[in-house]
């Protein structure tokens, strides 16, 4: 019943995701498409109360439980506002999905531990939505350090942990690309403008959007 | 690695789930056994606050999202509480479990869609523990609506369904129970005082209960 593309952006924090996410829904807009930007956890008035307590809760959860957790987010998301949208032939983006748990709590947290990673692909295939098309956007760790500096935001849990937590989830990412490459498409931001980062990967959806 | 017993206690509103959790604990004490009185959800700080939002959250989450949340606060309850107390050889007493989410969601809204219960099934087989012995009291509407009456306590999201989702909660119950007869006793709590039950279902735990 699907007729839209549903297209998501990974990365560690600070690669430019979110700025990404902008600059794409603006082209295609500006090619006549209807199109959905999201972003997890959270996207739906569920999800966003989970992604609270994830994010910003006094009680950490067990590592099965904050996968739960993200998963209980991620089928809100995806039944009230990703599956409607993809129904009605709209293009969704969408700033972090599936592969940052398994990148982040299954690569980062766990090691890699086998049950975890097994754990996270049982949940993925009862979600029954995989994206059409993932862009990992990468950047050298000394690069996104500056970059966050520079934003100044309030650091939540992730942000603030350690440096070999985060060489394992750049390694996980890379996992992940490795393993589909059909489906997820590496993209450096370091030593590229925003704007041609955005060109190059318009390029790749061009060829994969409806007519409209 | 487990060596203590997993109690769970099952059923409907106002059956006195709470009520036999108590007096059952006080008996196991007096016999010189340690138990641990717990109740889903919740039973672990994390999973309290999980507790928070499924029963007096604003936004309502789709159904597999609730699914998902039971969950989270389970497998929370299940690694940093019963587990530990397992492997320590403790008696753990649990009001409600695996089975109330069959029966809520699988069997109450749901109404028994076999995608919900493969849903259900996937989650509880990654969870990795079942009981070892699970109590369904049972008593009917009439009699446990007035018991929630006289309670007077605010009512919570479940409480105030309607009563056909009440009937086929009760349904889904018995369907469990038939399912797997060895693990689930049927108790009826209406003619009997509550220390009548009691001895009936210690009667039951007693063959199983390691020596002190």
């Amino acid at each position: 019943m699907q007729s839209g593309l549903f297209i998501t952006l990974e990365g560690g924090e600070g690669v430019g995701k979110s700025t990404q996410l902008r600059l794409l829904r603006d082209a295609l807009q500006s090619h006549g498409y209807r199109v959905l930007a999201t972003r997890e956890p959270g996207g739906s008035a569920g999800a966003e109360d989970l992604r609270q307590l994830l994010l910003f809760g006094k009680n950490p959860l067990s590592l099965r439980a904050e996968i739960l957790t993200h998963f209980a987010a991620r089928f809100d998301h995806v039944d009230t506002v990703i599956r409607p949208a993809l129904a009605e032939g709209q293009i969704v983006l969408c700033d972090r999905f599936t592969d940052s748990t398994m990148a982040y709590q299954g690569y980062g947290r766990a090691e890699g531990q086998p049950a975890v990673l097994d754990l996270i692909a049982a949940l993925q295939a009862q979600l029954g939505l995989m994206p059409d098309m993932t862009f990992l956007l990468q950047a050298p760790r000394e690069i996104t350090r500056q970059r966050l500096a520079v934003r100044g935001v309030p650091t939540d849990r992730y942000e603030k942990a350690d440096e070999a937590f985060h060489a394992r989830i750049a390694a996980g990412f890379m996992a992940i690309a490795d393993q589909q490459p059909e489906r997820v498409k590496c993209i450096t931001t370091a030593n590229h403008s925003q704007e041609a980062v955005s060109s190059l990967i318009m390029k790749e959806i061009l060829p994969r959007l409806p007519h409209v």
